[in-house]
C-alpha cells in the first residue's frame, strides 16, 4: 500500500473564529488557492488514488474535495472520523488492512499533530515527533502490510512549494 | 543549523566498474544531467549553503562540484572523510558543533545507507531505517544544537523529480 498523507491547507485564525465550533472553521481564500496549486502538482506528477479518506472537519473536507475534483475522483472520497484531531490510529490501520487488496494508493487528508505522529508510529514504532508537516504538505509512506507499529518507509515529505 | 543531505547522483554499474576501486566510480552522463537539474532546482527554490561537505568518493565529489558551481559556492566546498561509506557520525556531529556559530546552512553530499541512518539517528535517537533517499534526492533537517542523538526535525525529503 502506498499511503499518502495530506495536511489541510491554511484555514482562518482559531481565535477570530471562536466561539464557533473549530470543526466548521474553513480554508481561507489563499488557503484554497494553495490547495488548488498542490492538487494540480499532484496531478502533474502523475499521482492518483484508489480512495481518499478525509477528516470531516470543514478545512480538511474542503482540501479533500479540491484534490478529488482536480483528479476526477469525486466518487472515491469518503469521510473517515478517525482522521479528526485526536483520532485513533488503530481504526485507520484496521481500515487499510481490510481493504488492502483493493486499495493500492490511499490518500488521507487530516490534521497535525496526528499525521506526523502516525508517520512516526508507522516508520519507527513510536509516535514521537520526528518531522513537521506544513499546511497543504504531502507525505508518502510505502507499507508492506499495515500493522499498528513499524511497517512503513517514508518515501517523500513535500512542503507545498515543492509540489505545486 | 539547517542540515541538508544530498545523495550522489546515478553512477556507473558496480559490477561493470570492478575491479577498479569503488571510490573512483563516476556519475554516468545521465547522472550528471540529473544532478544539474537538481542543482538548478536548489537555486530556483532559493536555497544556499555556508558550507558544502562532501564524501571524497568520485560520484559524490562530482555531485558536490556540480551543486557548488551552480550556486557559485566553489570556494565553500571541502572534502570530509566521515562522509565516505561507513563513515563516523560522531565526527560529523563534532564538526557541526565546532562551526555552529558560522554555519547556519550546511550541505552534506554522501552515500546510502549512511545518510538515511543519520537522519534516523538525529530525529529518533536510533539509526534505524525509517526512510529512503533516492539518488540525487535531498533532505533537510532543522537542528537546535547538534548532538549524537535526537536533536533534529525532518522538514523535507525530496526525491529528485520534486526538486528539479
Amino acid at each position: 500500500v502506498n499511503l499518502y498523507l495530506l495536511r489541510h491547507g491554511p484555514a482562518g485564525d482559531v481565535g477570530a473564529w471562536a466561539p464557533r465550533p473549530d470543526s466548521l472553521r474553513p480554508l481561507t481564500k489563499e488557503g484554497k488557492e494553495k490547495v488548488k496549486d498542490v492538487a494540480k502538482g499532484i496531478r502533474r506528477h502523475g499521482l492518483s488514488f484508489d480512495m481518499i479518506l478525509t477528516s470531516p472537519y470543514e478545512r480538511a473536507l474542503q482540501t479533500a474535495k479540491i484534490v478529488a475534483k482536480t483528479l476526477g475522483l469525486k466518487n472515491n472520497l469518503v469521510d473517515f472520523s478517525p482522521l479528526e484531531p485526536g483520532g485513533d490510529a488503530q481504526e485507520l490501520i484496521r481500515e487499510l488492512d481490510r481493504h488492502g487488496k483493493k486499495w493500492r494508493d490511499v490518500l488521507l487528508v487530516g490534521h497535525e499533530p496526528s499525521l506526523s505522529q502516525w508517520i512516526a508510529l508507522l516508520t519507527t514504532g513510536h509516535p514521537v515527533g520526528i518531522l513537521e508537516m506544513k499546511k497543504a504538505g504531502l507525505a508518502k509512506l510505502a507499507i508492506s502490510r499495515p500493522v499498528f507499529g513499524r511497517c512503513a518507509t517514508l518515501e517523500f515529505l513535500l512542503p507545498p512549494k515543492y509540489i505545486s
